[in-house]
């Protein structure tokens, strides 16, 4: 297929080619980033909201029926679920179905998950990569979702303009988002199930946590939205929430400060996967593989060898 | 200080220069690749134990444990104590004060923790630098304590030779385990505070998962222990299985092959971090921050941006 055709087709949000363009980025195909150029132009529209949380915390609910709510509104909304399942496993969705019979017939809507399988490094990358292509198929709102449990997690909701932590009452919930540096990344807290005992104090909890945190009168501070999104309480004031913090982050345009800053993440990955892949060359990983048994014997250092190979880089360019 | 006189006090382990060149490795000073380039002749000889799990899991406990064990047969034991915790909330380590009381005034012991600071990034690197000073000190045993949250954590215990996943008999936990990427990692597991309800349940789920993975008669099962770190119960059986499992990596050469993978990923952080720093010099990084706004409005896409700089670099090289 050529590439002015795909590019086309996706201005036009071509929901099959729109899929087909994630599935080259996915690849990590050479011609994702022709791709991504030729897109770029058309950028920057739309609204990213970032959707994490521990396993369990219902999510997958949560997005569903924020994404009801956009759509009865008649804003589109492309959404990317991120399932950080182990390799050992497999990368069975769960819930995929229930959610595609929800809302995944309705053409305002495009629904795409993408798995780690193994290679949690590259991922934070194709994701953003992924969402600049419903942004360029003009989504008004990207919702990414995603299992609050690693860096490349964070790293993926810290792309977003507004970041959603959910939370359920269960006692040490908001201790452990603490741990998982969680509580740094949230613009507004979810909590959610809360009919279940235990919502009360989640929610003093995450107070507590808040106020221990340096701030000024101008900053941000966060909200906390008790919700039961499988019987759709609460979910008005969550997307209320969501867009006072935009309208915050428009009228102090922090928002383009927050752009700028995570274009800054993105182009330094971007640069270092290209510098990567040049230097781990054929003649070089073979360098690496003959050698490195002379590391673990003593006989050379990894710091040494590791310069050597460097040499070897520069000296070939 | 000057460096003969610095080695040849961490080869005599005098713990005062031990902890000075920690400490130098965290400051991540240039003086860090030479200091390590001295010592590496003399790595190699200590035996490396992860101990890893969720918060809460007693890990702590069974470090001290393991560590007295050792110790009542004159086995030396460096500890390495890695903590999570995030800059919110700063660094301190629950725990360290027990801990130095029981353990920390034994001549054959050596402590030392490490906190992430909010840079997660070079966390592994220098654990694993830090575990090299402590092997050319001439300690038998090398335990890394880490919590079981992220890829940083994983890449740390991933470094040692035996990995101890430790979890509690509370529901949902093995669940958690595996979503975190623990299950493939461990090399045992230890289910500690099994006088609590749930323990054999804990057991079978681990079990079940296991069984779920692909394996040869010749691959390596791990075993599952129960225990009571706080009561001593179980530590007997732990330390023989940690050993069991040493004879099996020597017998079957899995342990230098095991060595070589691992010395292969710390090579290639190493040649990572070198290039990142001569890539982004105070230039390039002048040059991003003026056209990042570019990228933000549509002007230029973030991966030509991204090879400007690259070129950039190589031409001035």
């Amino acid at each position: 297929m050529d590439l002015p055709f795909l590019v086309e087709n996706i201005f036009q949000n071509n929901k099959r080619y729109v899929s087909r363009a994630i599935t080259i980025i996915e690849a990590d195909d050479e011609r994702s980033a022709i791709l991504l150029n030729e897109i770029h132009k058309k950028t920057g529209k739309a609204y990213r909201i970032g959707i994490t949380g521990p396993p369990g915390a219902g999510k997958s609910t949560l997005t569903n029926q924020i994404t009801k709510y956009y759509r009865q509104r008649n804003i589109s909304v492309g959404i990317i679920a991120v399932d950080p399942t182990s390799p050992f496993t497999g990368g069975a969705l769960l819930g995929d179905r229930v959610r595609m019979s929800e809302i995944g017939s309705d053409a305002g809507v495009f629904i795409r998950s993408m798995a780690t399988r193994g290679s949690l490094g590259g991922l934070s990358k194709k994701t953003i990569d992924a969402a600049d292509v419903l942004d360029a198929a003009g989504y008004d709102i990207i919702l990414f979702e995603t299992v609050g449990v690693g860096q490349s997690e964070l790293d993926i909701v810290n792309a977003a303009d507004t970041t959603i932590v959910v939370l359920v009452p269960e006692s040490g919930d908001a201790i452990q988002a603490m741990k998982a540096g969680l509580m740094e990344i949230a613009d507004m807290f979810v909590v959610n199930k809360s009919d279940r005992p235990g919502a009360d104090n989640a929610i003093s909890s995450i107070k507590t946590i808040l106020m221990m945190k340096d701030h000024t009168a101008e900053d941000w501070l966060p909200n906390i939205i008790k919700a039961i999104a499988s019987e759709n309480f609460g979910i008005n004031e969550i997307v209320e929430e969501v867009e006072r913090h935009r309208k915050y982050l428009e009228q102090t345009n922090l928002i383009y400060k927050k752009r700028e800053e995570n274009s800054k993440l993105r182009i330094k990955e971007i640069v270092h996967d290209i510098i990567t892949s040049e230097v781990w060359n054929e003649e070089r990983t073979r360098e690496l593989d003959n050698s490195v048994g002379n590391v673990v014997t003593g006989e050379i250092s990894p710091y040494n060898l590791a310069n050597q190979i460097i040499n070897n880089f520069k000296s070939n360019l």
